[in-house]
């Protein structure tokens, strides 16, 4: 089921860190604390569980959502120029 | 429907022009650069038409998700500290 995970995390190393382990589970970055992509169940509570460690009781929030495929084909986006950010 | 919005906007002052908008829709933060609420169809579309209007040609990417109640049970969260930032 296509996921979306989206993070609100204040420190780098470990924004990093949640980005990392969203591509090891081959999510892609959508924007930059979004990543998206297909899991089936298993595979998206293994991303939780590790999500969760990484977190623990750190600064940070991270939401989970399973889009099914009607609410997927509702999806709006509205893109202006790609953002870009120094460094 | 329930309706998520995530943005990635670079500009301060525009980001906070995308937040106003969707408050203004009755939408609740649920992260930095997410918010969240119930919006029928044509709310929806006009939240879309006046956040477009708002990014016009500038830097940024905003995602408009209608999430179904069956989606929604299936939302995972986790939370760590509630993030803090200065200013």
């Amino acid at each position: 089921m296509e996921t979306l995970v989206i993070y609100d995390i204040v420190d780098d190393v470990l924004r990093n860190r949640i980005a990392e382990a969203c591509k090891d589970y081959g999510l892609q970055r959508i924007q930059y604390s979004a990543f998206r992509g297909h899991l089936n169940h298993n595979r998206r509570e293994e991303l939780e569980q590790r999500l969760r460690r990484l977190l623990g009781r750190k600064e940070g929030n991270i939401q989970i959502y399973p889009i099914c495929d009607k609410d997927l084909r509702l999806k709006r986006e509205i893109e202006g120029k790609p953002p870009q950010r120094g460094g």
